[in-house]
């Protein structure tokens, strides 16, 4: 997601009258076709109109994909981490472009993708490796290369890491690496879990109490409603996209 | 916020006890007071220990502050956009290293030196001379130098804009700025809207759905709440520190 | 459902494998044939156990319908007031024993049952005959006999009514009734205004402000969350059944 | 709270300017004196008038106090269960004019009182004998007279009482009461505990799997938000008054 020219370039089409969202890939040969109607190559192709007509007579904007389009479109099944998560977790800890982060747990690489686009470098270890390759097939396809990616446990490495400004774990059983020596995490910076269950927390409290290198600072749950707005309605969304994913448990390195 | 040594250098005190957080500056030439007691300014500088004592028997875990923490202390009024906001902003528009981002009604300056942080460059408008001094303090004293402050109305200077990967307006009437040619925005990037109340959203609507070169792609709400998580107890905090914030308009510049 | 003997008795199985929710007629010839077995009516009949197993060896609990089953079978439709706007309703207003409410716009009946089983008398005005019939069957099949169930637009009958206290309306356009006199209704006492959309509150803002008999005390939005809640886990659930409603406003007589 | 007239009665105030909510009570022999200037008590005994001034020419809304205005008196302290929590036991439980409530840990009586207003017969058992003195207080003034009063324990009683339809316990370890014998809650209804703490409930949940007579129905949080609605803003109140109170665990005897 660094440079959009990178990518292969997409064009983002909304329908007017039904507000679908359709993705149009430019290197495309033909036209494209859709629910709507047929959408001619050369209309979308010309960049003097943002609006474009099937041959139903539909019409649609059309506008070039931004990273948050690209973002939709890796996504994988119902554990990716969501905007409202990954935002809190920059915006709480502040990490920035300085920043090295080192992840255990990544997923399809979404969260690795992001926290990459914002800070100078970040160490991912993944223990499946199915989920290595995803990763590994994401970064490469978004041209990301401050990523560090590991196959393999974290909880065996983090003692030979060094001045990590963030630990993020998104892992079921995050006391495992707690329990090691945390020294590669500078003072004063932040561990955050990402646990679903308010039980996963309970059994981690004890741990981190008994240590006087580890404080607990916040536990938080970030929601999200989405508003419908139109000239007659204004109302919440009946259908949440997101609903309960994950508690957010913020430690800090003392 | 851009490298903690470059800052006025601060230690962070939690005390075992009561849980209460307190600051001291390392270049302080005292020992520290508060209520709960003296800490010895020799005790507070030695690195070799995380836990200090007060005459009073009170123990502190003690580290260096972070961003996190320097972001607490410029908090001023209850104006300032908070982290779930921020964040939120960031992770929806996938704004990132490459990005620039330009913005009117900075408040105190705690959103811009937040985006500062993350993006390639910031442009600010400030229209209130008293506001516009308050940020420019705070840029210095954080040296933040990749922000660009004018003291000015950005409905009309956003004309002579170029390449904006998003246009944050913290503003009563954004109106002001989108009846204007917004052509200084990148194609398929975004505007995004901090308003608090459902009736400037309205009043909003007319107006975008009448262009069509701008998109209303989401109307969001997030929220946040605190858990206290102890031995014993698990629930949500009885005093949420932030409530009803504001609604985030986000709209797709096509 | 005034008292469960009248209705035609039910039992209810809950799968102790499935956590499934199954409803036995006790009248019915056959044994009780679902996803998980057979069940044998003997079995099912028998009042000295609450454990009974099907064919396939699951295990259900069995147990007498109670109020609130019956009231999940009459649901019908998304349309349906749920219990945490029907209870808050009734405890913010404190309508009891001894009140009369007068109510249009009743659906299915669903909330006209729920009225009839805590106060005195339910006046119900019902403008579409189909719904009208609706409810009326579900009275009758219920047994409930303090409700007063008219076809016709209560607008037209407001003023003929008297001693109310609560008027309930779950309609689009609550002012057609809000414009007209209000004395029947007992002063000091509630209209409660049912609607989904804010822009149907700012409607009725002014109308209300106009009025030197009217006072707008509340408008409230009453949520929901389920948890999950096993050995092992304790977590929100991530289907909510139930998720904006509507708003409920309270309007005080004057 | 049975009927409004065998009460002390009251007006209540509501200054247009401010809002702010005064109770007049009508047999005092004086004048009403506020921040917001002095109310003759001819004009407030008038009953051809809604609107009265005070001589600092401030315009107040009058009206005859009703049950809900009562309710606001009896709060003490911020154990009161809330109108949000009361209202959904009602509607989910669906226990009603025929049914007989027992429940432990009264608090002050408020949850009594509402209880008592909607169905026939209150067994309350209070354990504390201040307690039991200000329920006794509340019900005598209210003039309620189908409460049952008992100082003391119900875990000791609990064996004693019959054909209950709904058993509310608001008290830290209802286990204590769980572990009895159940058989004098009516096949099919509810036990409903009131729990600040996921920790309470997760420790409740080994002990209602382990029995063959309870169902572990539904466990629920109930929020409330208000809204500020005025000619120009539409917003969440910046305060809520209610936040987390109880999480409602509704149990099934089977």
């Amino acid at each position: 997601m660094q440079e959009d020219n990178n990518l292969n370039p997409m064009l983002v089409l909304i329908s007017r009258k039904t507000n679908r969202i359709y993705y149009y890939m430019i290197n495309s040969d033909s036209d494209y076709h859709c629910k709507e109607g047929v959408i001619k190559k050369e209309d979308l192709l010309n960049t003097d109109t943002n609006t474009v007509y099937s041959n139903l007579s539909r019409e649609f904007l059309k506008f070039k994909a931004s990273e948050s389009d690209y973002a939709q479109k890796i996504k994988r099944g119902p554990q990716i981490i969501t905007s409202k998560d990954l935002g809190y977790i920059i915006a709480r800890t502040r990490v920035n472009k300085n920043s090295k982060i080192v992840e255990a747990g990544g997923g399809s690489g979404g969260a690795t993708m992001f926290f990459a686009s914002i800070v100078n470098s970040v160490h991912t270890y993944e223990i499946v490796e199915d989920h290595f390759n995803i990763i590994k097939y994401n970064l490469n396809k978004h041209n990301i290369n401050n990523v560090n990616l590991t196959l393999g446990d974290l909880s065996e490495h983090i003692e030979n890491e060094s001045d990590i400004d963030l630990l993020f774990l998104d892992m079921p059983e995050p006391k495992l690496i707690l329990e090691k020596n945390l020294n590669s995490i500078k003072n004063g910076k932040f561990i955050v879990c990402y646990l679903p269950s308010i039980s996963q927390i309970i059994n981690l409290y004890s741990h981190i109490l008994s240590r006087d290198d580890l404080y607990l600072e916040e536990v938080s749950e970030v929601s999200i409603r989405n508003w419908k707005i139109t000239n007659k309605i204004s109302r919440p969304e009946h259908k949440k996209e997101i609903d309960h994913t994950a508690f957010l448990v913020f430690i800090r390195k003392v």
